[in-house]
């Protein structure tokens, strides 16, 4: 343990008020918010800002919240933590499940804000040992891809002084106590594509006098599984998936639209624009063999871009991870798939740092099958998005401490 | 003209009070109301009968309206006219559309309701010139299948006299002034069969993780199409339409659930059970190469017979419409896919006529390509269950005509 | 028994000679001949007509055998059948099964020679009894529809009289001892289509360089159930049948090509014309969808028509069988879909009859599901073209008759 | 220039002979000979080696050829090349393009061969520059995947020096003059899989007495595709190529069974076995859908592993290439999808080393589009086993110095 910021870290979090923040956890839980909604939540994170001394601004870009704590000349750096919960119907049985029908917080955004209210709460009381600007922000609207964006377009720069370094984490599957950070591309560029499909409707007992955009629709899908399976090279990353189809109101109407969602992953321009390229292709030929009397529309939606981790200063946060957690807990899993709009509120380009905080239970983790490997045994278990996911409450201590760790890298 | 019911039906309806008809059909095609909620239109249809002498029951099965006229002895007439709505979004950029967002009046039936009015009111001003009982019938929820059974079931010939014969007529496209009749099997059976599949959520960047049920839906409804394409023996008449899939609530997230609804027209029971096998056996044959943690749910729903006119009954109503209204005005086209419940309140086996009458204005049929091909023009107009159905107001008088027609051939 | 024809029929058949015709048979079965290869057997053929009398040609249109026995005045009567086998590889286990790998008479044809030869004999044996001209003809390649056209193109009836009617006679699945007859469309019409997809081959393990027709082709199969299951009428019959498929050498290399054949029966030209459309739009629409770098090639192939039995030449025939067989042996099952080109040697319009003879052994039939119904017994027992198609030996004796019998109310 | 190898190897390779070998190369490729059957090529490389003074070995597993130059003590080395041609049929134009219809030299095997002839006679000549045993072998049969281990089994290395160290090269895409270097795992395991559905023959115009194997494999191979795009990891490189399927003779019969043939590529054993797993989980599913009467034969064909190379033997073969051909032509390219069993010769678990030499005309690359994307522009340019797959001649001699100087750095 040599560093200063580790042995800082080490100290401030010695005491976190656990039982409180795990309250705080179970209680935003309960109470999952859409994305754009997240009043309650933004509310009791400003007021836990406040509460801690920091100068806290509501309602920017939405509901989004941030707080800064001056503590003399130094750096300015902002932590992050997104709050947003998803359309999920959860399926945990937890005695702290949901208690909204159909939303869930299926990604974690309940403990990224209680990690984010802990730290704010050890660097407040611990302000004696470092020195600078602490900038917390706890953003709407992840999910959908417009919470950074709207907080930036809203002047959230000048409100609150424009970070020097910018710091987000992000629960994930694997057993608790493991920091997976990677020095470059950590998380990839997310698309979303909407298709509707204009068919001819009718009565179902005459489809010869209709064009089924129902069938058109479930063809279509099954054609684009050829995008990722066929014309992407397989050394590159790439996902299609179709999440949502929606077409028809009764068993005995053909209707005449259908629409399809999609979501792509990608983790360079070329191969996002070859496979936008080939949706519009399969998607115009299906239409063509359906006999539709119109082009389907293919509409490209959300989007937002890879997140590049700056080297150096994911380098700091990972050595400090590791003086603070144990050498085996760091290491790098290499780019995942998954999105992110943390990268947009590096709005002047400056270096950022994003990482993950493993939350799975032991005893899960253990149960799961695929022995020594570990992505066999993260296929097995519940991920991020899933009516199953629950992280365990024996992460919030260390994911607030690694984010005390990681400002202090940066403060000390 | 030899018969005295077609004498009859001429005098009766020679002044049918047409303008008021027409706007109380366009006050019933700008409200319409979906299976179960008929309650504007059943109260409209009920006043019109107390008005013209009728005995009045509301509220049977729900929204059913039943009115009795005794008129001396004599066989009991049924009279139906079904009044609900679909869940379709109105396209015909009528002066009198749908005012009501998602709901039309896309198969006739406030034509039907209009109909029934007017021949209550002709019969009932006429009451000299015939003996017997009329009973007319306003049913609710056809669409769905349950109007009939419900009627029966809440005690409907309890209230009012059981019918010796049932008539009913259907709007239908063709130009208008036809009366197609079937001296048999005239509409095919109808079952609605509903399929869950239960795939795994997840991540939508994460296929890996999760088995897809969007994507399992899709394959199921292609491979669905090999039933009729395949396993039906071509000489019969089947129809397999999937009107609905829905699945997912957001592009990047992979569902646990899909849910297809599938309504089936056949004309036999063999053909039907068939094709419920093949159904079954697909949806297990899918969701087993797919992965799926558990069978799909294949559940039969809704389901009525097949609609077979009593021969004799039959060739009583098409004769005085020839009489009526011109030799060349009454066909056989044969069987259809269409199906009633209409044959339900036969409730004891009696003996029923139901025939159509077709609604299509002259210039939309005279513009259709097809040239002398009949079953050509009719693939080319908009059918019943499409957003541009639009019966012609012009099919107001001869509607009533052929009500009151076929009713005298029983009363007379 | 009333008719002539009836009582000569039973006379002349009474005796048939049934081991050697039976022996015939079995020879024939070992030994089945593709479609313009059928050497051997119209040498057979030939040779059984010569030596009952018959002036004989041969080589007519290829293959094609015809004989004329010259009766006195009377009319001139045509009794066919056609010669040739199928690429089927057999497996009946039957202990005369075909010598001939990968080629068998799956679909009776050894049959139809072995009948006319009995017939012609019967015939030529009792000249006595009858007046007129009897023309018997073995014909080529019914099976790949050319060889009654190429017969007539070769001048058959400028080398044996002109016929004032047509007869023909096919086995069929069903209990040995039925004689089904239809007086108008018995059989449908058949259109081959072939397809031609173009992609780009390539490695197998470089699939984002090429355009893969194997799975284009598949995607294509799979869409084309659309056109029976949604775009043809469920009143109309029609088959769209995909028999063969071919694509690619070896397991890791993509091929340039693939190569569909489809075969459609039909009933009406307007049917045809709709299928061939439809199939062309989407052969067009799944090339565009997988990238083809060339239109796919859709070619109409051979084709025959619909065979209409002039009605009352087959109710003579179906009469004449009533009284033979007995009352409840003749039926109408109602159009097939089964094809035939025996219309087209009927050069000049002429009537003919078509009719049918069941075949399969009693043991068979009764083993099979299906209880009463006739139509689900038929699809329980092994079809024509079933590499278990077998008919029974006792139905040499009854096709002569029949065949005898037909002829006979014509010339007696 | 500071090694001996690179000096000895310019050396030695200053005048090659050129002329003779390029036309040695064409009458190669003019003369493709399927695997196992290399018997014209294995004579005429077995006469080449001969010729430069080898101990030769002919017959070796079939038609393999061996070749050894002892040349006093030291290492010994092998050479390898592969002589086998594809079953493609040849669309370059080329003057010297195949004889034999439906074989190619698609892969460059005929190069392979030149090159190694080429490199035999080089350090036979200048056998005074290096000490040690150099074994050279022909290998057949590569594209089957057996012929490496043929060799092996039929005692190459009681017949042959086992060597220290093997080295083998391939022909590829890119323009001519680099030479791609992989210190690891260069090329990708193959494992083919075979399938046979099984379903119910019949009349094609009778497709419900049937189940048609024909589209059930059309579906099956539609399904397929989401074993990559939904199953495997996107981080992982797998392929899964369906080069073959073949089903029916004759457009109008519904054959019995349907047979598909795959290739799979990976990079793990752990994805392989998910992808057989999920392969035959599809299999099952489709053939239960279908209702086949026979479960799916489902058979794992010729495998072989993943090529990884000795980080130390390839380190020292890159090296030395690059002060041969200069800095910028030697680099890594990372794992390719390619297969290869050159390294079942590695029988004791030698090192050895493998490596690419580009060999498309410079005007086709050139012509190319992509720009400045490597990886894009040999998308665009004919791969290996694509029938416009041609190396320049222009690469003869590069590929022979390639390989002298390989040599040398173990024998010099």
């Amino acid at each position: 343990m040599t560093s200063a910021a580790a042995r800082t870290a080490l100290d401030l979090t010695a005491e976190l008020g656990l039982p409180d923040l795990e309250e705080f956890y179970r209680d935003l839980h309960r109470h999952p918010e859409l994305s754009r909604q997240e009043h309650r939540t933004a509310g009791l994170l400003a007021g836990r800002l406040k509460a801690v001394g920091c100068d806290t601004v509501e309602g920017i870009g939405g509901t989004g919240v941030a707080g800064v704590l001056r503590n003399g000349d130094g750096p300015v750096v902002l932590l992050r933590a997104d709050m947003d919960a998803l359309p999920v119907t959860e399926e945990t049985g937890l005695p702290y499940a949901s208690r909204t029908p159909g939303v869930m917080h299926a990604c974690g955004h309940d403990l990224h804000v209680t990690w984010l209210a802990g730290a704010a709460r050890a660097l407040a009381a611990g302000r004696d040992a470092w020195n600078g600007t602490l900038v917390v922000v706890g953003q709407p609207a992840e999910e959908t891809g417009s919470g950074a964006a709207a907080m930036v377009a809203d002047g959230l720069y000048a409100r609150v002084p424009r970070p020097d370094v910018l710091l987000g984490q992000h629960a994930a599957p694997g057993p608790v106590g493991l920091y997976p950070h990677v020095p470059g591309l950590i998380l990839s560029a997310t698309t979303d594509v909407e298709i509707i499909v204009h068919g001819r409707g009718g009565h179902g007992s005459r489809p010869e006098t209709t064009v089924d955009p129902v069938l058109t629709a479930a063809y279509l899908v099954t054609r684009l599984q050829s995008v990722v399976s066929r014309e992407i090279a397989p050394r590159e990353s790439a996902v299609l998936t179709v999440g949502r189809i929606e077409a028809g109101t009764a068993p005995n109407i053909i209707p005449s639209t259908a629409r399809i969602s999609l979501n792509l992953r990608t983790q360079s321009e070329a191969v996002r624009d070859r496979m936008v390229a080939a949706i519009r292709r399969i998607a115009e030929g299906e239409c063509h063999a359906a006999g539709c009397p119109r082009e389907p529309e293919v509409t490209v939606g959300a989007s937002f871009p890879a997140t590049v981790n700056d080297a150096e200063a994911d380098r700091r946060v990972a050595a400090v991870h590791r003086e603070v957690f144990g050498d085996g807990t760091v290491f790098d899993p290499g780019p995942a798939m998954g999105s992110e709009d943390f990268s947009l509120l590096a709005a002047d380009g400056q270096p950022y740092a994003y990482w993950f905080v493993t939350t799975t239970p032991a005893a899960t983790w253990d149960a799961a099958p695929g022995g020594d490997d570990l992505f066999a045994k993260l296929d097995a278990i519940p991920s991020n998005h899933s009516p199953h996911f629950a992280p365990d409450l024996s992460a919030v201590g260390p994911g607030v401490r690694a984010l005390v760790a990681a400002a202090l890298t940066h403060l000390c």
